[in-house]
């Protein structure tokens, strides 16, 4: 990761054929005269709006954003609840880039991923907001990457669910634990064995519909910090750290035989 | 998982406010009229287009999509190379929607989310490509999350890299392993492990980009099929089989105590 930092420093290149073409025709005029005229954009711009970033943000209440994601659970599951949760009040208060991405997009993120258990969606789905509305690291800012990152290290180690809902659809006394890992495998996991409760039950489903609203809330605070201009980074590359790309804890894994990683000179 | 599938009929809730109150203006009229006049989309219609699945899309050749992949590495690392090298492709011949997402924006899968080692950004990127065209479940078909998720165990089944650049930046002879996991961490261990060399080496680099040439030709090769009916899906739900969200490699961590999820009867 240290050699892949150096990387950063290049611009995004965007594809600008089609715009182009259309300055050519004049086409691209009509559309920018109608934007003036009803507020309505053209392709050209529209496809650009995506990648002109930092996209427009407003701040937002953390505690509608988790109530609205854990809500977004029972639809979406974890990434794109948190995701949905975010963009649907934004697509309400700003209106584009946010109104071009349908949040159903990212379902695919429950279970960590189709159900594999690696990355918990709901972080995932933190840091595609992250990504999205701050923008990349060759943008030149590495808040967007980083913010994802430090919420991933803050989901770790945080005693999850943090969020109760005002309503919440289990009455009963919900049961916290520390993955101390990023994994949906982990965190469930260890959830599960501490509760007794399984896969499928109404406790865990509210569990994880509780982390997503949890995630989401921690997300908005960091953004609204961003919006301040006060958001520094807590974000770390672990790779650069140990040689590999990894968690922080290793020995959950390998025991007390961590492999070291092969740390020969770059050529 | 078998619960969540409960959740696959709904259909997908696209914020139309925005449309509603152009239509009311007579906004939206004139940006139909435009489009007919001369290709140009207004802003209501751009946004439904990426909820308007399947998405338009033209057979690419594997070969030449790899080949874009591998060189995008360099640029953009593993999940934005992969999704970069097919959309870019997309963006000439179909147009929108593919113009409206910056492969840039995700960037940050790379080593594993961030460098921490999870889910390898290669087939997250693939994940991102096949349902954004195909689309999510709640549209009726389930071939986008799970042409992701057979690309998951494609990926941890195979002697990675598959691929082999025409002109590779790296002269000397590739290893392979299998990782046996969708890890990143895993993966590029494993490959570390047996090759002996650095994260920061030339020859794990280009092993990663070539590893990011392998998932977009494989990808590619399943968009193929589905194009012409003919995808028939090995895509599996781990977590309906082990009562947690899982990878199948469970003795890779847990060893011989591979503990038992609670397995309680459903309330």
């Amino acid at each position: 990761m240290e050699q892949e930092a150096k990387f950063g420093e290049q611009e995004p290149e965007v594809n600008l054929d089609r715009r182009k073409m259309m300055v050519g025709t004049g086409v691209l005029t009509a559309g920018l005269l109608l934007t003036k005229a009803g507020g309505l954009l053209g392709t050209a711009q529209a496809k650009s709006q995506m990648a002109n970033w930092p996209w427009p943000y407003v701040k937002l209440d953390p505690d509608e954003t988790a109530e609205l994601a854990y809500n977004e659970w029972y639809r979406v599951y974890c990434g794109a609840g948190v995701f949905s949760s975010i963009f649907t009040q934004l697509q309400e208060k700003v209106g584009e880039p946010y109104t071009l991405v349908p949040p159903e997009t990212f379902i695919f993120l429950e279970g960590g991923l189709t159900g594999w258990g690696t990355a918990c969606g709901s972080h995932v789905g933190a840091a595609l907001v992250t990504n999205m509305i701050i923008g990349p690291r060759t943008t030149g800012s590495h808040d967007g990457p980083m913010m994802g990152s430090e919420i991933m290290q803050w989901y770790a180690d945080a005693a999850l669910p943090t969020y109760t809902p005002k309503d919440p659809r289990y009455k009963g006394k919900m049961i916290t634990t520390v993955s101390d890992s990023p994994l949906c495998h982990v965190s469930v996991g260890r959830w599960m064995k501490a509760s007794g409760h399984s896969l499928g039950s109404e406790e865990r489903r509210d569990r994880c519909a509780r982390v997503t609203a949890s995630v989401a809330h921690q997300t908005v605070t960091l953004l609204n910090q961003w919006h301040d201009g006060q958001y520094q980074t807590k974000g770390r590359l672990p790779s650069a750290s140990y040689g590999i790309t990894a968690q922080h804890n290793c020995t959950s894994c390998h025991g007390s035989d961590v492999p070291s990683p092969p740390m020969a000179a770059k050529k």
